[in-house]
């Protein structure tokens, strides 16, 4: 704890890699671009993951587990999907190492080139799709729907830990359908469950909408998706959902016998979340003092500190301690007591601080006395003596308190950073000034790639709620039936 | 539901590859030695997932994620771990692939060579240490107990479903250490735990003991293992937990200052379980009717079917059903109500005990006038019909039932086909016909080697409750304090 924080307004950037890095979240490794999740960090990720995959297993999917290595020839069989992803694939080569015959060591064998090379996986559409075509026959074996946690590797240039890695965990689900509107249904119910789950676990805001066509995922027909707004200002994508139409199918021919007896190409869906949301979370919440986390996420949601003089009183704080602890596990709360003798309590209350536990009691002598703790809140950094009696229901309140004020200051944030512009100077400062612009746009790609080139600012979505209004688009003056959301994004 | 499954007597290897595949467990996939897990087969992984995890962390271990590269160079650094694994590596050495000039698809951009080839993994130890030496300082850093559920990959040549497949899911659990006791004690730990779940959550009995030098995980200086019998007599390794002593340590540097304020090197263990106990679990229980679930690890416990004629009567029956269904799930039992009227019942009768389901009910309109049921267990095969009331009781005592069953019918089978054995020619004949043979050894690897080679077979442990007895090896006549465990084995 030697050292505070960078602030957020001095250097955004600077304080997000601290933060991630001395909470505890993940750090680089050897490799280039590929992190270490760090197991504070894992634990807040299988907290999503548990609730996704209930959500999942709720809506009626299944998981499974397709290979890591896909076949290079796969990936031409789409055209735009290949052309998406083959300038950031890890190739596979050779399959043995041998001992140098110069002493250098280890060296690759040429000997074991193989004969087609492998792709580790950057998304499994390919693979999977092969698959679908030995498990679909007939419209019983449809509809199907499954769900894949893996991981998978993408070359990126530039990497950020969370937000941008060479290689990251995600799931991906993968459905095919009878028609197009089953397909189409279905990419828009995991829209809502990504945007419920973003907004009433994670209190993270997010605007639902679709993408354009230039910045649709490789080998779709249309790319849903989730849209947050970072405290800096910039927009970071935080789920898609792609109805895939048929490509997929005829790329792998995949046809099914309907009830009449007529055979049909599939239609397709795919989504997927990745540990890129651990990148929104931490910006969305987390302040100066580090990271904020929704109780929903917290691996511990309340922390225990005694305040002591040696061995004696400690013992008597423990008591106490492990009678809370105890209470507010019974209600199903995860409480951690740090009873550690090798750090001093200010160390401890910092170092909480900067992990983001919603709430912290601590415990001395004289509250013993009274009957009384200190109670402590991470999201206002307000504190409170309270009577230990009745603190199980306190405690459990504030934590559904503070689980909705995460929400509600986010959504305040987003509301304050929303402009809605008509003009192309406002638009190029508020783009510049950070935050979602609401305007018109004439539907060309070309203008879309213009602004693009002049002010950073890309289309996050067409919102699925968008009104329609007649307008003029704001830098081609061309007419628009409708505001779309700009913004500079991650 | 075409064709019945070859016999085990028949062709035992071929009725175990046809029950993989036709209980909708896993198959092989476009990717040489590749397997695809499919949801029924991914499910009871979960579950084992599930149970395990929740042991690791009730031992004190936390769940982190490191890459799936490992620099080339790393490997080189622990002399034997790199002869153990160089053989079989799966070497990724470009970033990005291009159209082909000459027209033809995609290929390798030979501009995108990496500078050091990444290894995928095959097991974590050199990533992991590397990242530890940052992680550790002093005594207050230990112990560091981490656990990582990730997929590897080893270049099997001769691959066969979950037994032996290129690319595996598995989990690795990592320790560091102040002492060698402290690292002893949580390899001993590991292999308690895995045995425990081996025996009381999958009902495979095995045999806890301790690899022969030869045997040895590539880098460890002890490895225990749990080894289970297989219905053809061939053992299978289940598990293995690894004291590393300082060779990783040294290896990566990784030094921390004790309490005296001396640097010492720290103690390593590793332990790992892996979608191979999928093949322990079908190749200990299951029959010439297909898989056999111990209740534990049943997607579904219980399936209820309908025997019907026409819609009124199916609405009837479904009535009464999902009553059941209901009060089943009320107290935890998952069940499954299977109402598709695409199939027969005796399709689905079929269907459910190729799949293991430990209990079948079936309703038809006479048990709707008299109250009852038709109950059937899927290891004895046997059928009653039983009072609906009362029905909840009755189902939940069965499934404890038939849990504890499958571990006793286990046990006897090994019973039964564990061999001591003083002669070499009885040695021969014993191991031939399948079974754990309890013999003496002279304690050499030479003699080990030339055993395996004029038999096969292998020494699959010393057990760690392996009784004092003066003796004569089987092989060489050398006296010998104690009998070894020989077989065959996957």
């Amino acid at each position: 704890m030697a050292q505070k924080l960078t602030k957020r307004d001095e250097d955004y950037s600077k304080w997000y890699n601290e933060l991630v890095v001395r909470a505890d979240l993940a750090e680089n490794s050897a490799v280039r671009g590929s992190m270490v999740i760090k197991p504070y960090g894992y634990a807040i990720w299988e907290r999503m993951q548990g609730e996704l995959d209930r959500k999942f297993k709720e809506t009626g999917h299944e998981n499974a587990y397709f290979p890591l290595f896909i076949p290079k020839s796969f990936f031409s069989r789409e055209a735009s999907h290949v052309e998406g992803f083959a300038k950031e694939c890890a190739v596979v080569t050779h399959y043995r190492l041998k001992n140098d015959e110069e002493g250098k060591g280890v060296v690759v064998d040429e000997n074991a080139r193989l004969e087609e090379e492998l792709i580790v996986r950057p998304t499994s559409e390919t693979i999977i799709w092969d698959t679908y075509k030995n498990w679909i026959q007939s419209y019983r074996d449809l509809p199907l729907k499954i769900n894949q946690w893996a991981n998978v590797v993408r070359w990126e240039m530039r990497t950020r830990l969370f937000l941008r890695t060479a290689e990251f965990l995600w799931q991906e689900g993968h459905t095919a359908h009878a028609t197009r509107q089953e397909a189409v249904e279905e990419a828009e119910l995991m829209l809502k469950v990504y945007a419920d789950f973003a907004e009433n676990f994670m209190a993270i805001p997010v605007i639902q909408g679709l993408k354009t066509e230039s910045e649709r995922f490789a080998g779709a027909e249309e790319t849903y998706c989730i849209e947050a707004l970072m405290q800096d200002g910039k927009a970071l994508q935080a789920g898609t959902s792609h109805f895939l139409g048929q490509n997929f199918a005829k790329a792998f021919d995949v046809k099914y016998a309907s009830k009449e007896g007529k055979e049909e190409y599939v239609w397709a869906t795919s989504w997927g979340v990745s540990t890129r949301l651990m990148g929104a979370l931490i910006m969305t919440h987390s302040d100066d003092q580090g990271l904020v986390l929704p109780p929903n996420l917290a691996p511990h949601q309340v922390v225990i500190v005694p305040i002591y003089k040696g061995e004696e009183q400690l013992a008597q704080i423990s008591e106490k301690a492990l009678e809370i602890k105890q209470s507010l596990e019974r209600i199903g709360i995860r409480v951690k007591f740090d009873n550690r003798d090798t750090h001093k309590p200010g160390w401890k209350f910092a170092e909480y601080e900067l992990k983001g536990v919603p709430l912290r009691i601590a415990i001395g002598p004289r509250d013993l006395e009274k009957g009384t703790v200190e109670l402590a809140r991470r999201d206002t950094l307000s504190k409170e003596f309270t009577a230990v009696e009745g603190l199980t229901d306190k405690v459990e309140g504030l934590l559904a308190e503070i689980q909705e004020n995460l929400l509600a200051k986010a959504k305040t944030y987003r509301e304050e950073h929303t402009y809605t512009v008509d003009s192309w100077e406002d638009f190029k400062a508020k783009i510049e000034a950070g935050g979602f612009v609401m305007a018109h746009w004439d539907g060309t790609a070309e203008t879309e790639e213009r602004i693009k080139g002049e002010t950073k600012a890309t289309i996050r979505c067409v919102p699925i709620d968008q009104e329609e209004e007649e307008g003029q688009c704001v830098y081609s003056g061309a007419p628009s039936k409708g505001r779309v959301v700009f913004a500079k994004a991650y």
